[in-house]
């Protein structure tokens, strides 16, 4: 099965030329910090199939830029290297024949310290090009924008893909130091869900207006909603614990049949980088293993698990259009890239709808009613991806600041555990 | 991955007991007569995982009534054999354990006499518990109403899978002879589709009210649906040929990524049965091989290959509820178990929604809001596949009469192509 | 991987035509004896791509005959159907293209009366043939005794594949009616091994003479053997079990690598077809379940245990010379296919080198100096198996009258259980 | 299918100290000399489970001193760290659990630095050591001497790995610079091979005496060989390709049934590492791609290959008795680790028997009579891959200088080519 790991589209502008400046600047700069602490040999290991290399990260965003901005309208801008387009493409069809995903771990030179050369390279041209504008300035505001927004994605998929990595590795290295306090403040332990209430009817989701979405967020259309409601918080540890032991993993009855049979051929008996030892459960997170704690919200389930958890707790996923419209009015949670996730606050209402981890929904990833793919090659794979995968709503710890909105829409297979995916119930 | 073979639940009845001995008569002679054709060894073969073997059949349809009708409600019936329920019990994890479904082809013990031995002795027993009536009698009646439509989907399975089974013999036995005349009069050649439209607005899809139906088509619920057009007709063998001389199976950019993943997996490069001759294409029929007949509606593509038809015509497939809403004011054609797909008649209007092939749907297949399981083993499993499987419209010609209706949901995996599903376009 | 299901070579002719005629209608007459208990069900079943259905071996050996023999040496000769040769070609490239296998079970026509009048068609052909002698007779005499031959090792395989198809049935048919008594006498119960002493010195093995044999018997040739024991009798299941008892299957150094990995790939943890119940382990043989009697040999074991056996032993396998020197002095037991091997009589000396079970060596499977294939169809495949073998000696319960001898190499990947295979230590 | 890296054995000691100190200096600094060329990414990457990270080799040797001379012999002496058991113990189960093999290429910490660290840390103390001898000296020093083969061995792994894995990379990068001329003089083209003839007899093979030797060598043994005639030279690039030009890869008689079934699932068409361009065959080496040379021995083929050629040209692969036999009288080339092999010379008589590619025998790796595995973990496992593996002798180029020898015994599985792996015919 082949996973996406990135879906671009083309969009309006919405950024003058300094923004873009300094919008190029920051989410460039953050990428490179968020690699400072890997060496060069982390930068180079890929997993499994699904993952990538850092350092295959760091070209292909880089990539990104140069084929698409650079090479059609920076004049007498020069390739680093003209293999690299082959090295670094992803999947797009248009832009010509590439690597073979599963081998990219095979690609050890270039080396850590050229790719950095690389990105030096196409941000001197980049930020030459964002001095002077140009022809066809606005598509190509509208391309450097897009390009910001797919690096972003690729800098929470290298927190997900050094902590695949490093949890392969016995010695379970640390991305970073330990995390002295994970809650703000002091909790209610085991506090219980409160249910929020909505009142339905015709209402509209998806992305409309001038700030920057993807193209799969649109276009916004109507849906019937009947009354819901909606967990005040996320599905807690302590909570995932509880199903664990009344047998969750040993009965077929709480699963959909492909879940089942997944939990049997990998078999699964707890969430991903969980391990039982002899002080109780613990996990694997960016800073180090530690005792599972009962409050902060399960995170690396599958939507399997997500699903047969609802179940046992009489209750269910919410749809992607319930929790849109939930989320609609509420602010989105500034992150600023956290590397695990909180507990929930003491306070009352809707919370943990962003920032915490990702929340798998009851609704496959589909087209919206009059979708239409963009043009041109970065429009190329816009709806490629629409079958076999389930939506995720909200945003994670480690989706970086200014990604998450209201109408974004995030897809995994259905087995897929390495994202930042936990869930919240509906009812 | 495990394919659910039936789909149950508890429903309303909706026939008295003069009406339930007639349709039981008249659904297990049915199932009788389309084994007659078969030998021992016939009724013996399982060709992939995915289907089973017609003797399996003939003995599970005989095993739900047993189990979940005679036993608990016939004061003194002996079943027949002990050992029948481990080996004819599908899925039913609360009817106990049962044989490994990859395995059934190796049950060549009992025989093919042995399980006729088996029917007769049910049928005795149902039928005098017809004309008895008893205690629980409702109860009852909605279980044996619910056995002959789960006889009727065996009754199309058999067909699917002997097919199936006799492709992959090298001689290729037809289980009839040919067809002389596929159409009833002289159709135009190549006629185009002609587009039917609709207004939209908030409508009601899904099974309400006292006719039987299965529980994944309630409860009826409120839709938004923007105006749309329906084809008048299913996409022909002509146009998949003109789909295929234009590189059909060579083109990445019409494909979803795990259509064109499955696509180089599997090397396809027609639909099912489809052989390239020096006369031209052929097909495999349950009467035999022939040539494709261009006016014909293709049949035994994957929902993989009928997205990619559609993207290329530059429409798209409805969804189910799209579907629904054209149909419910049709009569369901009365195909009364045909062995293959005819053209569309010459008339105007919205033809072929039922008794020719199956309509793959844009839509995955999820329960409705509101949905809730059935209690107890019967309803066990109701919604046990909502993953990783979209929806199908309509009937084929193998669907038995008075099977199909306007809220029916089938579905399939999407890369599954031994159902008799073909496709119409939307836009 | 590819088995072979026989290995034939041409060789002289040994028998007048008197006898040739007795033998024809002997062996074909004991194929036919085989196959009478058995369905059309049973015939039908392929129970793995290793194993074919009981009406391909009757085919498949009739195909023999109608091709080597009477196609081109008798006139006038009418194939019963030309579909036949690809469906019941085996593996000869020579002789044309040929049916899949691993799909040999999908062939449920030709049914089982079918193959039968095949068989008699061919039947009267060849009595013609061989009242009359002929052209070439010298050379089609020859064909006629290998084509016995082939069809004597194809019995064994009828019996192996049915007891394989059998087993996998959760409802155990057996072939025959349980047996008495298998011993002929009281026996000394668990009686330990004695060594039988062997010289060693420059020897020769191999076949030569004029009598018949397979062409990888042969050419005589020397070896050197340094003086060696063999245990005077086969290992019993009292022996295996107590191997069990010592941790056989849970400790990796007993075992070859790939054998270990094949154990815990495979979760072996008995012979095939033995069953922990609470009444002790059981074993299913062709006269049905029944408890593991401690005196018999074991069976059904691959080389990774019997290798394992020996070295937790302190002993090791005999290599097919040592087998061979030892058994060249001893008359050949005639067992006249039992369907279950005996325990050793109380009787000294070296005990049960045939009719019991096929004993595995430490000689992987390779030409002997100076081999050479025969040319022509017959000849095509001589050698071709001779890679990941191992060769085992003597002849099994099951092993037809008048096939085994002391030269007689038979070969299974290391992996392979289902032939009646056990061991014997050496020293 | 586990394959082992390295097969060590306990032998009688041969160097007195001063000599076995030199020797451990000059063993130990080969490897960082050979490691020079790689960045931490090419140490980092493991391009198939067969294969490891240089990294690892480097860790392995070092931990196999650490372990089996330092623990027990060297008093005060401190793990440099106690985690590195688990990561670099290959396969001795005595030695405790080890780290999955095919998941070596997740370990990117420790890195290349901290890897060489904890080689000078095992240095210093080594050379302490064998300044002071000690305790038990005798046993230590067997112990170092096999240590130093062992990491000879591993020196050719570490060149085999890491051409594999630059091939994996699309942009190939070169391990060191082209060779500018691989042929001390100018040579005679396409050569036919001329054949040197043996008496055969009563011989004797396996390793005698005082030298170093692997325990599989041993014991000497008597053969009987029948005379025979091997080819003054290893077959050509050239004739490999006349060979390609008659079918090679398209023909099922020249093949061995497995290795058939091997080319078509595998897909070969040419050795590994060749690619046919417009300008003709090229092969990708250690020094670059470069045009295939005719007269080069060919080389990375699998024992089906050398098998499908020897039949092919009429001629069959020697035994390794017979190979060994004809190497006895002759001194082993030194080759001194090139990278590359070279056509043989103008001279007559045998050439090419050591240092240029290893050739592939007609023999199955097994034990030879009399063989009994070494007690302790350097012994446990040195019969454990005697199944399913064929027999090479002779050297390659990439052989260290010192660890070839006529009694030396290569073995791979006959799909393998990833070793410097070629073919002499025999006769």
């Amino acid at each position: 099965m082949s996973y996406p790991q990135d879906r671009l589209c083309l969009t309006p502008v919405h950024l003058d030329w300094a923004g873009l400046r300094d919008a190029y600047r920051r989410v460039r700069s953050t990428t490179a910090d968020l690699v400072a602490p890997l060496t060069p040999e982390d930068a180079q290991v890929q997993s499994m199939p699904d993952a990538s290399p850092t350092k295959w990260h760091l070209a292909h965003t880089t990539w990104f830029f140069e084929t698409f901005v650079l090479v059609p309208s920076a004049p007498g801008y020069n390739r680093f290297d003209d293999r690299f387009a082959y090295l670094f493409n992803s999947y797009y069809e248009a832009a010509g024949p590439r690597h073979d995903r599963k081998a990219r771990g095979l690609v050890t030179r270039p080396g850590l310290d050229e790719i950095f050369a690389y990105r030096a390279h196409v941000d001197t041209a980049m930020m030459a090009l964002l001095e002077q504008g140009g022809a066809h300035a606005d598509e190509m505001a509208r391309l450097i924008e897009l390009g910001l927004h797919h690096e972003q994605q690729h800098q929470e998929l290298i927190l997900m893909d050094i902590k695949h990595a490093f949890a392969g590795n016995p010695i379970e290295p640390s991305y970073a130091p330990p995390i002295a306090d994970n809650g703000a403040s002091p909790r209610k332990q085991g506090r219980a869900v409160e249910w929020v209430s909505f009142a339905g009817g015709l209402k509209q989701i998806g992305h409309a207006g001038s700030a920057f979405a993807f193209d799969n967020e649109g276009p916004r259309h109507k849906v019937w909603l009947e009354p819901f409601q909606l967990a005040d918080r996320l599905v807690t540890c302590g909570e995932y614990l509880e199903f664990m032991a009344d047998g969750a993993y040993q009965r077929p009855d709480l699963w959909l049949s492909e879940g089942w049979a997944t939990v049997q051929a990998s078999q699964w008996r707890a969430p991903l980088y969980w391990r039982e030892e002899t002080s109780g459960w613990t996990t694997f997170t960016l800073c180090g293993r530690r005792l599972v704690d009962r409050e902060e919200p399960v995170v690396h389930v599958s939507f399997y698990e997500a699903d047969a958890f609802a179940r046992w707790a009489n209750a269910r996923l919410p749809t992607e259009a319930e929790w849109e419209t939930a989320a609609e009015a509420l602010a989105v949670s500034s992150s600023g890239l956290r590397l695990h996730p909180r507990p929930a606050s003491n306070e009352a209402g809707l919370r943990q709808m962003t920032g915490e981890v990702w929340a798998w929904t009851a609704s496959a990833y589909l087209a919206y009613p009059g979708f239409a793919a963009a043009s041109g090659a970065v429009g190329e794979y816009n709806g490629k991806f629409m079958s076999n995968q389930m939506v995720l709503r909200g945003s994670a710890c480690v989706t970086p600041e200014g990604h998450a909105r209201a109408t974004y829409r995030n897809f995994f297979p259905p087995a897929s555990r390495w994202a930042f995916s936990g869930l919240r119930l509906a009812r």
